[in-house]
């Protein structure tokens, strides 16, 4: 019977748990095999915890993780780059597998991981770092396969997507909305990786590092949240018949390269994404077989990622399906600032839109023409 | 070298002959191998396709296929039960792979294909038999299985999607519309699959026998079209804020059974099915511990339709990762008309909406009442 270790007991980490012990028999009839948790790794007291139903699981110590040969796959959910690289380098060096829902890890070492999860015929799999519960990884990996993807773009952060949702829907200002959304526990008490648009454009180089098949690096990829964004903007965009989405996006250019960007942006009323609001998610491939495709759930919460988990930890179970299995690779230094658009502008005269352009070529024209908020449009997602 | 069949050059067979000679390069390096189309299987004469780069590929005779041991998989784009299924048994017992776009097929003889499949140790896969494009076979076998999914629901059918587009926004009448989409290649000079409902009612049966594991056969799901919509019927609900669908749902009951049904519905404003217009299709799944998640897309089409068989065709190749693999058991004689909804109806005197109940009910109330259009009522899709 293979065993399973969680690594962290956080918010993912103890929906891991809480899902796998509530569901086991239908899980365990999807794997075709019995399965148990036999370990979950937390920094905090293991007696902490002698209240749960499986409190008995508890370690602190990882090499008890690393060392054991009935250990097949372990989940990381502890989050930041140290020690879950470190937990992740060591368990694939080992041959045991690891499914994390770690966006940062996967961002700026995915690449390394994936080869190294090759090398050693085990897998390393991540559904839950790219919108929670919605299936994305997967599909981009297995199912997109006979041609090209030429963009993908997306509302990948649930937090600023409510925060705009409130302003556009019910008139408030960013720090109103900020403040219900982390009395509504859908922001975090220091909300600047999400609101500071880094979550998003960890999310969107995953996503481009899939499509395109080379690493994008997120130090690399020029990103902006929406404490810059105000009524004023979102007024004006309502009016036109769009909204206000925070939006990255990652778009094969004419030189062979990526641009790449997270920025706040209006999008036209017939977008796909236009609609999207309160905290879901929502991804659109564009392929040049298939046309464009969307997936829509809910990007963030215990369940819908711990869910995620959960499913990874069954696929990674199975063989290492190489060398079809998710891949991209090592790339040297790009430069992903070349994308163009639309810009709005507002200035203390009004507000205009442009045509398209690079950014660099919206600055040249128009930084000193006392622009108080510039925002890219995207009309066609 | 594993080698590929073909078996049909109709729209989805000619599709994907040329994605995949247009694509080679990629498709092999995805795969991680070199890969051929040997055999293009089509009943008329070879000479006929001597034109085609590929042209020497082609023959009448099934068991040349059969028969070789080079060909690892075979794509079975003939559409109906026969030749298809005979073919596709024959095939899985000789061991080799088969992926099929065939909605008949997999609607009906699903059970038994992917049980013979699981005894060869070969695969049967048949993502493009739903929703074209779209991934939503492989998202639903494979990221969906730390839970329980209590619904799935859906626009299915793009060529009555589009029919109603027409009515709803530029006022058509149905013959009208129906006439619009056979100008424009969207429906078939017989169109009576497609506005019948039959067709998304083999689609919705393939959903829910993954969804929830059993068999649900086409033949035993009350089906209606949109042949009996009217213009009255639109303006009422477009009035009323939403818009009218041709849905397919099938909905765990409380007794443990599954309820399910094609029917021209009202769907509210606010549901995530209102929006989707023209030839697009959506698929929502409603899952216990993931929320709502849709997978939105062009849900018919050459292209799309080609890229979904050729993905099989990769994942096919890999090893069969059974027993966490595609399946559902075998079921016998169920009903699944216990559908619960609210009802819209139009009699000579007005329109009325009534609470929930299923359709049985609503005929033993309303029957005898001069209703002259009855339409279920989703508000919550």
């Amino acid at each position: 019977m293979p065993k399973i270790a969680i690594m962290g007991h956080g918010v993912v980490g103890s929906g891991t748990a809480e899902v796998f012990f509530k569901n086991k028999p239908g899980i365990e009839k999807r794997a075709g095999k019995s399965l148990d948790i036999k370990y979950i790794l937390d920094v905090r007291d293991p007696s902490e915890f002698a209240g749960l139903p499986y409190g008995d699981r508890f370690v602190n110590d990882f090499d008890i993780i690393l060392n054991d040969p009935e250990i097949a796959v372990a989940a990381e959910l502890i989050g930041g780059i140290e020690p879950a690289f470190t937990f992740a380098e060591k368990l694939l060096t080992a041959g045991k597998s690891v499914v994390t829902s770690n966006k940062e890890l996967v961002a700026k070492k995915g690449a390394y991981l994936l080869k190294l999860a090759r090398d050693n015929n085990v897998n390393f799999f991540f559904e839950a770092s790219v919108g929670g519960g919605i299936p994305i990884i997967r599909p981009l990996s297995l199912c997109f396969s006979a041609g090209r993807i030429n963009e993908v773009a997306g509302i990948l952060n649930g937090t600023t997507n409510f925060i705009l949702t409130k302003m556009f829907r019910d008139g408030m200002e960013f720090a109103d909305a900020l403040k219900l959304a982390q009395d509504n526990g859908y922001a975090e008490r220091d909300p600047s990786d999400d609101v500071g648009g880094a979550d998003a454009c960890r999310k969107i180089c995953i996503l481009a590092s899939m499509a395109f098949g080379k690493q994008v690096d997120p130090d690399r990829v020029p990103f902006e949240g929406i404490t810059g964004v105000t009524k004023a903007d979102i007024d004006f965009c309502t009016a036109r018949g769009g909204a206000v989405k925070l939006i990255g996006i990652a778009r094969r250019n004419q030189s062979g390269g990526v641009d790449a960007e997270v920025c706040p942006a209006f999008v036209g009323g017939g977008s796909q994404l236009a609609g999207v609001d309160d905290v879901f998610n929502a991804i659109l491939v564009r392929g040049e077989e298939t046309g464009d495709v969307v997936f829509y759930g809910k990007g963030a919460g215990k369940y819908p990622t711990a869910s995620a988990v959960i499913s990874d930890i069954l696929n990674a179970l199975k063989t290492p399906d190489n060398p079809h299995a998710l891949c991209w690779e090592e790339s040297e230094g790009s430069d992903y600032g070349g994308l163009v658009s639309g810009f709005y502008a507002r200035t203390a005269n009004g507000a205009f839109i442009t045509g398209e352009m690079t950014r660099a070529e919206f600055n040249a024209k128009y930084g000193g023409d006392g622009v108080i908020t510039a925002m890219r449009v995207f009309d066609n997602l």
